[in-house]
């Protein structure tokens, strides 16, 4: 049987088939692989979730991660976590060859993430914040950082953070005020606090190194004027000791969800001995922390993906055992002699399994398209084609964070639903995914931060041109569609459902023209809301087209009922959530204007 | 200033001028009251609301009810509340004055109940299930009965609960296994288990009386076999002592949410010495408890209703203070050098607050019109207008139910949105209110069994005659709003909003008639849905046209800035609520069935 948090054959068949892993190693920088090995790395990663991650999902959620006397306590299987991984080489497998690492292809890091989270969403973010914190130091910081730190982290020794939120601030960093002050010796002191900061304290590694937006004394107000420093928990001594940096834990947050997953609250440079070192250039520091915050809110989105995923399975595994009532017969009576039926036979359980299923594995496909796209843009050879790629990133990236954060809370509700009062019960897990999963839509990001990015900045740049191509992509499934006769309604209603968006989009671009710019962008939550609906129609049908050209040809590494499935599912999506645009495209163009600031007649 | 967990100006508003309190006073059954005096209890409510309840609200919350030893412990409080609760008159409010109530208005009971639990909702349901089933025992119950439990009930000494969960049924009552045999003593020996039984055991009342689902032995199968029976926790031996009753506590659920209010799990009679008493009539149990179930499924509406009021109250006061950001210009900059706006101001945090806002009050306006019918029923003085009242009640008591405990999570999770990170964080409430709404959605009858009830039942009964009634009164409301010019296009939104339910429920009622019985009720809960927002875009109309009245009037009641308030609302409503209608009657109106019981295809 397959693993209780994953179809792990629904992930095969999205990176292999759907998301052309065959593509990506026959491209250059990914020749030294090739699709048996990496869906071997595959197994392995699900090997790893299921021994190591899975079995103490539970038991981090019932004692959650702690302050205590000045450290934060966490549960220990989080350092064999760490270790394990690192052997298994998550930490450097989308690192380039040339910097040490694996450079397997972001889709295949994409997917052996998402199964971790599936297995314990708890534990993964402790790899991935590290290896982002170093990926930054590989890409902007000096020789000397990348010395001191990369192998350290890289090898899972020295974890990292990123410390962006102080608590004036919020989601509006151009308000950050950890300071920064030049000292002769090359760095620079150190004085602020950041909360939030998830991973930010542990006892698992010798040393934790934090990636923190500061502004050096004298810069300039707002964004413009923010740094990025290195400000490790403990720095080297002249003596090769390794002594306090004078980085504090002032506590912690203890959160509904995701307990294993500790959020800090740092202290840095209380007692004025706190040095940070400069990544890259003075005042350029939030452009640096947004590489890593690409990839981040990629990475929220896989994680809210993942844990709908499992809620799914859990869902499903527990319609498939439950007996409970009888069906209605068509004389509206029921047998009540029968013998009870697994609820999976009730039409109100099959309809919140299928919209589970829907979103679930919607989402993750769009969190691998995302992926894949990210590949694509490291494979190009040419500037044109990694210009394409990069539009394609920017546009999508803040609908594949989105999605799966908001939808999947729908998901995760309704599997919580379909085992009635035992969902809300302790006994079962579907509590705990409800619980977990309502993060996401905060996480790095709000969704009304990701939706002023997506309407206000990624629909208008470059002249639409990123929107453009990422509807060009649709219209090539749609092509690819119209030659099967069972799918052309779809790639019918797909087609028409862009033209939908667009009439909305251009509607809304108006305002921004005529310099309304508040009235353009209050309802950008409806809008991501559209836009991620339609994009997720997409995924179906490219799903759906795979599965009906494998069942033609009667390809053997899926069942005719697991293609079946999928091709009912796109029938469903369509059906059940398309509809959803018609309803937000009334909203998005009726002209009255009633959230503006104005007064307060709450 | 007002209390935190409630806008008390609103509340009066719905109970005095939308719900025609004085209507009812005027009526026989009511006349020993004055709106005054009724306006003043609810006050005197609203104090002990504050003083005993709300200070207990978070510590309920971190310290669960739970088993220990056989028992339950609950908070200290509790016994506080049921005593003082008592005294205030909250046991005997609704209770005839023949019977040795009050014989208050439901609509004021209703609207104290939803006070109290805008405070504190882990606690009521220990005085509302002793009504409940006081209530039961009054009305169908013998002499003797009455006279055992009645006045330690009502005075608050003795507990109540309902019975009906066993393990192996849910839902599905039909298969209730708890059996009765009839012993020569007058009374019936019980065995069996129930579970998910609240405020099933704790320490604050000598006795608890379980009004418990059994099925007589040689009674028929299914639901007509069922029989109601008092089961009290201690019974009166021959020598007036209390001794066991051998019903034993065998466990709890610890739940997500709702902490403080226990769910028990209750064994009848595993020593053989477990005795019940017959309520009315052998065989007819289920419909006796349906009766108390049907002012239970008002409650639960009412209770989603009360967390919704208390978490919009939460994010409003955090809104107003929180500093974040700027605003957007029309030129599209910000001024970063400016000072931060309360984030009230961010036209996305308006519209999550007017969200709640209008799902908030249209669900307690909602709510006290199924009140507001209640009383009409018992005082009509001639049978067809009873007759009229009743099926009213009929039809709205599955959406006065569901639409506050569905879209009562959306408003929660909104409002916690608002607070961004600290939403999800312990340090706030909102993560509370999140985790305690969820439940509604299930007790009493999930979502998918009352849109069963509205689509299946409600809506066909006596040839369509509750469905009509209910548009009639909708009608009857457009119509005054047609006397107000600005009202006229949101009557006029109204009224083809109707239309379009007509059509959807005639399209619908096709299948019944062609017997298609699985396929007519296969999305009953999206009907729900629909029918549960025209309902309330009803309410919204008629808070409207009383606010716009009284404005002007200029009647001193209220501020201008309220009555306005309450117009804009309508007017968010419509734009951004209404809509959602167009979505699902395009969904509902697919002829594709895609969820009848069929292959297993997840």
């Amino acid at each position: 049987m397959g693993a209780a948090f994953l179809d792990m054959d629904t992930m095969k068949f999205l990176v292999n088939h759907v998301h052309c892993l065959n593509e990506l190693v026959t491209s250059e920088r990914y020749a030294h692989h090739d699709t048996e090995s990496l869906n071997l790395f595959l197994d392995a990663v699900l090997d790893f979730a299921e021994t190591s991650l899975y079995p103490y999902f539970r038991e981090m959620d019932a004692n959650p991660a702690h302050w205590d006397s000045g450290t934060i306590a966490t549960h220990e299987q989080i350092g064999e976590v760490i270790r394990k991984g690192a052997e298994l080489g998550l930490l450097v497998a989308p690192i380039d060859e040339q910097d040490g690492g694996l450079q397997v292809p972001f889709t295949i890091h994409t997917a052996a993430n998402a199964i971790l989270e599936s297995a314990n969403n708890h534990v993964p973010g402790y790899l991935g914040l590290t290896l982002g914190a170093a990926e930054l130091i590989l890409r902007f910081g000096s020789e000397a950082l990348r010395e001191t730190y990369l192998s350290k982290m890289l090898g899972g020794e020295w974890c990292g953070t990123m410390c962006l939120t102080e608590p004036q601030a919020g989601s509006s960093l151009s308000d950050v005020q950890t300071g920064a002050w030049p000292d002769p010796g090359g760095y620079y002191r150190i004085k602020g606090q950041k909360i939030f900061i998830s991973g930010g304290d542990h006892q698992h590694t010798d040393n934790i190194v934090h990636l923190v937006l500061a502004r050096i004394s004298g810069a300039p107000a707002g964004t413009k004027g923010i740094s990025l420093f290195v400000v490790p928990k403990r720095r080297l001594a002249e003596d090769g000791a390794m002594i306090s940096n004078d980085v504090s834990t002032a506590g912690d947050f203890q959160k509904m969800g995701q307990r294993g997953y500790c959020t800090t609250h740092l202290m840095f440079g209380e007692n004025d001995d706190c040095r940070g070192w400069l990544v890259g250039a003075a005042n350029h520091g939030l452009s640096y922390m947004f590489q890593m915050m690409n990839g981040a809110r990629i990475a929220v989105g896989r994680g809210a993906a993942a844990i709908a995923v499992a809620a799914y399975q859990a869902s499903l595994a527990y319609a498939r055992e439950r007996l409970q009532g009888r069906p209605i017969e068509n004389s509206g009576k029921k047998d009540v002699q029968a013998e009870q039926v697994p609820i999976i036979q009730h039409p109100d359980v099959r309809r919140m399994l299928y919209l589970q299923k829907v979103i679930t594995e919607g989402s993750m496909s769009l969190v691998l398209q995302t992926a894949y796209y990210v590949d694509r843009m490291r494979m190009a050879t040419d500037l044109e084609e990694r210009n394409k790629y990069h539009l394609l990133l920017e546009i999508l990236t803040p609908v594949c964070k989105t999605y799966p954060s908001e939808k999947g809370i729908e998901a995760v509700s309704n599997g919580l639903q379909v085992l009635g009062g035992y969902g809300y019960c302790d006994d079962y897990v579907l509590q705990q995914y409800y619980r977990d999963i309502r993060i996401f839509a905060i996480y790095e990001g709000t969704t009304g931060i990701q939706s002023l990015d997506l309407l206000g900045r990624k629909l208008p740049m470059q002249d639409g041109k990123a929107y453009q191509l990422l509807i060009s992509e649709m219209q090539h499934t749609i092509r690819e569609a119209n030659n099967l006769q069972p799918l052309i309604s779809y790639s019918e209603e797909l087609n028409n459902q862009i033209k939908r968006l667009h009439s909305v989009s251009m509607h809304l671009l108006e305002y921004a023209r005529k310099n309304e710019y508040e009235r353009y962008l209050a309802d950008a939550n409806l809008y991501m809301d559209l836009f991620g609906t339609v994009v997720v129609g997409w995924q179906w049908l490219k799903m759906a087209i795979i599965a009906f050209q494998k069942q033609q040809e009667k390809a053997v590494q899926y069942s005719d009922a697991f293609y079946q499935s999928k091709i009912h599912a796109l029938s469903w999506y369509y059906k059940y959530e398309m509809p959803r645009t018609t309803a937000l495209a009334v909203i998005l163009t009726n002209p009255q204007a009633l959230t503006l600031p104005g007064p307060d007649n709450f």
